[in-house]
């Protein structure tokens, strides 16, 4: 964790090509990109595969969902979760960056 | 801008060696740093100097202010802006990230 207040959290995430993640939530979140990367998002069955350069700032609605690195460079991001509650749309089949 | 939704707007912002905004305001947001640089922070009589690494995520509590890059490297950096009101504190004296 960077830092957090009554607004947000900011975490930082790196990991190694190859790795994956338990199945996780992110609340609304903005995330950050560090470095470039490859990931597959899983959620149940589906999954998506994103490729994302450095410096990009993404909107992560709040979902649940796994990661694996499927690239060939470390992962590293930053990730601003929002507080306040804001709209819950849980009916919505949501899967990594908007 | 980067994006911009019911929850926040992403700026991002650059500038060179030397350069000086005008006054401006933030609200509150979270500044990360995408290079190196140095920044003097004015508002009114009183000024601050900032010397922040790439890949930073720093607290900007809303406030206004006007900045010179006082540095010999362009400063590139997000700014997630927080939507819903929040906490007011105009009584209180903030200049530059928490």
């Amino acid at each position: 964790m960077v830092f957090e207040n009554e607004r947000v959290r900011v975490l930082e995430y790196t990991d190694a090509p190859g790795d994956r993640t338990t199945e996780h939530e992110h609340p609304d979140s903005v995330m950050v990109t560090l470095s470039s990367f490859r990931r597959r998002l899983h959620a149940g069955d589906a999954y998506r595969d994103v490729d994302l350069p450095t410096g990009l700032a993404r909107w992560l609605p709040a979902q649940r969902h796994s990661g694996e690195n499927i690239g060939d460079t470390a992962s590293h991001a930053l990730f601003v979760e929002l507080k306040d509650g804001g709209p819950a749309r849980p009916d919505e089949a949501r899967l990594g960056p908007e």
